[in-house]
């Protein structure tokens, strides 16, 4: 059973941001799979990263492609919807229903665009608890998701410790790496810089900042593969053509690819989600509320976990993840962590991968029969 | 001695291009320092890289900086002007006073933009090549350069290896990876989405393509540093602030740092000259008119050979530049090899490395008192 659902939350009390600013009411756009058993223990909150959405594993409303997490979640596969309930809100901040700067200011009657509140990973969290709470949810049977939605678990880790019985940080971080907040930065100048941007007040504009917002696409991706994949997929192989061209069009496939991957990410994404998502995941210190000790901020977790990386992934590399592990381990908790060989680069979470898909597998069903 | 000068050159027969255009009169400005001995036998070609110019080890006309190799080249350094001729031109396609998109096209009377003829990184050796001959030198004594610069030398040693005495082809490759193609892409888009390009006829307009160069700084300046050299150098400093702010302003001193790096590069470099220098990067294959083989395009090549490379330099890694040690030793030249231990990524060559200006002042002193 797939349900698509939107719910209006905090409205009489705005949510507390990190900033000290408040909002309220805040609307939460979720996808739900099967079904939630009597004893409400079976749920799987779904955290999704920067550009992803509660479109976990259905038909995308705008692209009309699967689910991005299609191969794991559903009858029968790694997230089994035939045992799980799986829950996938769309973030605070985002573009797919949620309270985001596309979206309605009700105090203005007009778009928020900048006008909206900078918002932290904790906040997405909080925005993430009273859902949880609206679905009468006590104790969230395991929190999983891939690089930010990662930082969304070690979030809910921390901050909610009572409330998630195991979880799954994949391909993340307890922080931004300085590289890792230069290439968002990167990514927030070209939409700056495109005029269209309009200072985030294009909404009512026929133009819009695709082409900066393009431009990030294209360096995001670039980040998400790995030198080794982008060479054995596309190496020096010329598009559609035998010889070199001699021009400023496309003579490479990589060139070509990156492009096609610009073009069409604008049509789903909004420019000004791309902002304050990116600025959020650069904002994530897990310990910055427990003076910048990971011991601090996870000492009353209790949860089972199982940590996993990829071998070829620059963005949130296994030395990064190792640390999450490493401070589990030291708090005496139940932790696992596996590092999948794969040269798929941070992008792996999303791909064929045989032994992640067991993993996950192994450790949902194994962790379940003995609650 | 330092001496700025201009030749205009194949004035009679215009240069034959790679792409079957031809190109003539070609201006060229170089630099000179020192002073060529009598037997013609001192002279060294330093070859620039991507945004470098001719002002080696000089006050730049434009920023007022020193040169971008002044701590190598210069009395008593590694590359020693009381000793060497060093010769710099700035690269055909380049934008301090060679031929390129932003000089006048004879012609037409106006500047070339985008009617200048794209070029390979052959075409600009070809051209180096007229200089050569027009300063009368038979054999120079070394060609060196890093990154674009290196495969300016690989070219040499291919196309007129009875010309060059000996060669340091430094942090650099005999292509370009899909990586690399995809980062120069990147810029490319980032330059050509900024309205104010014009299709690259910005020349005379008030409005030039500033923001999309400085965004294709920004990310060159990403790739340029290592993920430990930025860390170590940036980390999640704050910008004269002790907490966030909350808003899009740089509120990281590495968004600070790129966001200048990108404002004042624009000063000093031509958004045209940008798109043409990558693409003859990305089109460059060593190979290319030797059926692909690396044997057969060095197969003439007589130089002593210094290859210099960077551990943690992941643009052109060292197993980059072993690839070119390795074809010259199957040739049974004499090549020595260097990697240098050091976080400063690609950019090592241009930073204070003592190993690395050891390795190059041994060289060169070694092999000058063997002529």
């Amino acid at each position: 059973m797939i349900e698509n659902k939107t719910v209006e939350l905090a409205k009489d009390q705005p949510l507390l941001l990190d900033s000290g600013k408040r909002l309220g009411p805040i609307i939460t756009a979720y996808t739900t799979y099967g079904q939630l058993n009597d004893e409400k223990s079976n749920a799987v909150l779904v955290c999704h990263a920067l550009t992803g959405d509660q479109y976990v594993a259905s038909k995308h409303p705008i692209t009309q492609k699967d689910g991005w997490w299609s191969n794991v979640v559903g009858p029968g596969k790694s997230i089994d919807t035939n045992k799980f309930f799986v829950v996938c809100p769309n973030v605070i901040g985002g573009c797919m229903g949620s309270s985001g700067p596309k979206e309605i200011n009700p105090v203005s009657g007009k778009e928020f665009g900048t006008d909206f509140p900078i918002i932290t990973i904790a906040d997405m969290v909080k925005a993430q608890k009273l859902l949880i709470d609206y679905l009468n949810i006590k104790k969230i049977f395991c929190v999983t998701g891939g690089s930010m939605g990662g930082m969304l678990v070690l979030e809910w880790l921390s901050k909610f410790p009572d409330m998630v019985h195991s979880a799954i940080p994949i391909a993340t971080a307890t922080n931004h790496s300085a590289q890792n907040i230069a290439l968002n930065e990167l990514a927030r100048q070209a939409i700056m810089a495109d005029p269209n941007w309009q200072t985030g007040k294009y909404y009512s504009s026929p133009d819009k900042p695709t082409k900066g917002l393009s431009v990030a696409r294209m360096a995001a991706h670039i980040s998400y593969l790995s030198k080794d994949a982008l060479q054995s997929k596309f190496g020096r192989n010329l598009q559609d053509r035998n010889e070199l061209e001699y021009s400023f069009d496309a003579d490479f496939q990589i060139e070509s690819y990156l492009r096609h991957q610009g073009f069409t990410f604008v049509d789903r994404f909004d420019a000004n989600s791309y902002l304050y998502i990116t600025r959020a995941m650069d904002y994530f210190d897990v310990t910055s509320q427990h003076g910048g000790s990971l011991i601090e901020a996870f000492k009353d977790t209790k949860s089972k976990i199982l940590c996993i990386s990829f071998t070829s992934d620059w963005l949130y590399p296994t030395s990064e993840n190792k640390k999450i592990v490493k401070v589990f381990n030291s708090l005496g908790l139940d932790v696992s962590f596996i590092e999948i060989e794969t040269d798929g680069g941070h992008d792996s979470f999303l791909l064929e991968e045989p032994k992640f898909f067991e993993a996950l597998k192994g450790f949902l069903n194994s962790t379940f029969d003995k609650i």
